[in-house]
């Protein structure tokens, strides 16, 4: 990164509460705590905050309200969050640039396999039979894609991500190193006190602007498939078992966990290893607090709970 | 799958309700709830199911008794759980075949290793030295076998399950992506507010038809091996530390884990989350219900207890 | 392992408590409980071992004072756990040797990577662009090193462990297999209803002599980097998120989780599944103990708290 104030303004749409400083060289985003004179910093309003906006010694702040008593010169935008994501994505493919297009010749790719345009698969990754790979999307270095799945245009799969056989990704889907999609889920049959697995045929779809941390799976549905909404975003050491449904835009935080064939309705919250028992549902929008088990009854829509057996939150 | 009602109920040794529909075309096998004019579903005797049995509008259902009210045709075998897992089974090959014999150009087989006849090695695996791989195993993509480890025949190592070094796994061990088994567990000496290492040179013994799932270990015995009986099934997110012993037939479910030297009888259950402390043990056939801690006594046989400091369970 | 008991207790800088024995011959070390003729035990002053070391037929105890009721040889050495533990690395050296410096012909190592002197890159390893690997360090099969991430001398990554882009690991970091270091940490803006990647740009850094388990993560820090400091063992299933300061020599021990921008100071214990809060401190040798959860309030210097909201704890 190296650009002027004025430039970096322009590049947001912003306005700088000082044109003096225009021409001020910007070379690296920091916390406001840690910049210096040529760095940009940003506060998006937060009042704990507040005093380290006033002293920092960054070149300029990123912020779409004047700061009372700030004394460093401001770049006013509409959206102070939208504005700092924009300029980290920017940071970012600067200092890690997405490959160029193309198969790695140390990685495998099936030639029955179909690859979009602009698709890049890096070293050791492997892509199997059947399988198809969106335009510009980007599987990294020993990443996995079995047979017969479908990914979606411009998905990410981080290096070591794996998604078995027979599973459908949408647009934009984004599986971090260790995640796996698509494991058989933990079904046996009890038989003369021995343990028989039941196969899993049901696949995993998983919608657009899915994202999905390390070590966090989506289990394949028994015979019909597990389904996970359009921008549903995964932490890392989820674990979504078979049969499950997850309604769009939900968010599952570290170690959160849903039962077989558990449900949740729209823009859910499990919190911190929240968990959701078999066959229970939680409707649209609700909230398990960090830690609430909701194991021997449902959540109701727009119900926040918390504790081991869930009961209801009162203020 | 496409296949007559009769040829999958003389497949199954079952007896079709009626011999009128035996030429109907089979597709698939579905739930009840989904299932379609083409497709096979079943009920296995869960009356939460009975309405959906009598509601559904599939060709056939697999069962092993009359179902009160069903209007649609029945499968009648003599264990509908079996039934259905030998049906899945023949799907899952049909969906995602077992890949032939031999060693992919892109794995890496050390030259001491010994490779059992009808083996199958995928892309980017490696098998270090010493190793053996039992008969028909099938090492998939990016799965590591280390130096001096044994693999029983009829193995399955999903892509990028990992078998560090001397360790041995009995016939049909199956191990999911991400498992990782014979790391050495988490033993240091404290000196001078400094941790030092404790190498852990101990192997792990897995028995016969042993499951792990993603992101569970076995871990390495410090000096004797860690041991895992016949039949024992570990799901997703466990960990079982070094120098325990777990007895045939148990159970971990996800998140459950084991402290070092922990012991468990024969056909114990650790359900979700369930916790038992360094060096306690439960006895044959006990269960700690879900998210349990035997942390501070032993659970004898039989018990079942739940719980923070896993106090007996009284009806 | 074949050497003499005299020969092993010169290795060791140690007295043989009967020098008429020094011939015998040692093949392995054993626990006291399972070791035979050929083998070597120890015996470091834990009371309930005692018994054990009364009645193993061990060829010889290794320990560092008299052993009341002991019959067999005793190996007097000055630190019997500092010995063991040399004993321990000279037999896995000898059951696992390091691989010979190289770089296999199945790595990918990227021509602008500097990798340093006795450096071994083992086979479907990953290196990118501008990383440099210090020297002796040791990348297993299928590991993967981002580009313009650092490693310093005698590293051990593990099978498959992955470091990403652009992260600073000191002298002697050991990474197990499926740590990942360096992944962006769980952040997104709520935009009507949806949630928008906040892309993460701050690195790692880890001290000298941290060691990380597997399915462990230390997420990128958002503009500044996330600090692990010197002598940190982070243990598997942990998760140590975006921002967080970790003292030195602290430990944090499986299914340990620390919130965004937490804090902990030198030799701090985070017991098993032992929570810390977002931007919540832990003071220098604070204990969290097992299953704490440190959610509301900060944790004092030298305190131990347990329970769902870490109450203090008193004897």
């Amino acid at each position: 990164m190296d650009l002027t104030l004025g430039e970096l303004a322009a590049s947001l749409g912003g306005e700088l509460s000082d044109p003096t400083v225009s021409e001020r060289r910007i070379l690296a985003i920091r916390s406001l705590a840690s910049a210096g004179e040529n760095d940009v910093s940003f506060f998006r309003g937060d009042p704990r905050y507040l005093a380290q906006a006033r002293e920092t010694r960054a070149a300029a702040i990123v912020c779409d309200a004047r700061i009372e008593g700030a004394t460093r010169p401001l770049v006013l935008v509409e959206d102070a969050g939208l504005a700092v994501s924009f300029l980290l994505a920017a940071v970012r493919d600067l200092d890690n640039p997405p490959p160029p297009p193309g198969i790695h010749p140390k990685a495998h790719v099936d030639e029955s396999a179909e690859i979009g345009p602009g698709v890049s698969i890096g070293p050791c990754a492997v892509i199997e039979a059947q399988a198809k790979v969106g335009a510009r999307s980007r599987i990294s270095a020993g990443a996995f894609v079995g047979r017969g799945t479908v990914l979606g245009e411009d998905c990410h799969l981080h290096p070591g991500a794996v998604v078995l056989h027979h599973c459908t990704l949408g647009a934009r889907v984004i599986l971090w190193s260790g995640a796996v999609i698509g494991r058989d889920g933990f079904g046996f049959l009890q038989r003369e006190g021995r343990h028989l697995r039941i196969p899993q045929v049901g696949g995993v779809v998983l919608g657009d602007d899915v994202e999905v941390g390390s070590w966090s799976s989506v289990d394949r549905g028994a015979v019909d498939p597990t389904v996970v909404g359009e921008g549903v975003k995964i932490d890392s050491h989820c674990h979504v078992a078979h049969n499950c449904k997850v309604g769009e835009h939900s968010l599952l935080i570290g170690y959160a966990r849903m039962g077989g064939s558990a449900t949740l309705g729209k823009n859910v919250i499990l919190a911190q290893e929240a968990a959701i028992g078999e066959r229970r549902t939680a409707g649209d929008g609700a909230v398990l607090a960090s830690g609430a088990r909701a194991l021997y009854k449902d959540v109701g829509a727009g119900e926040m709970v918390l504790g081991f057996h869930a009961r209801p939150f009162t203020h």
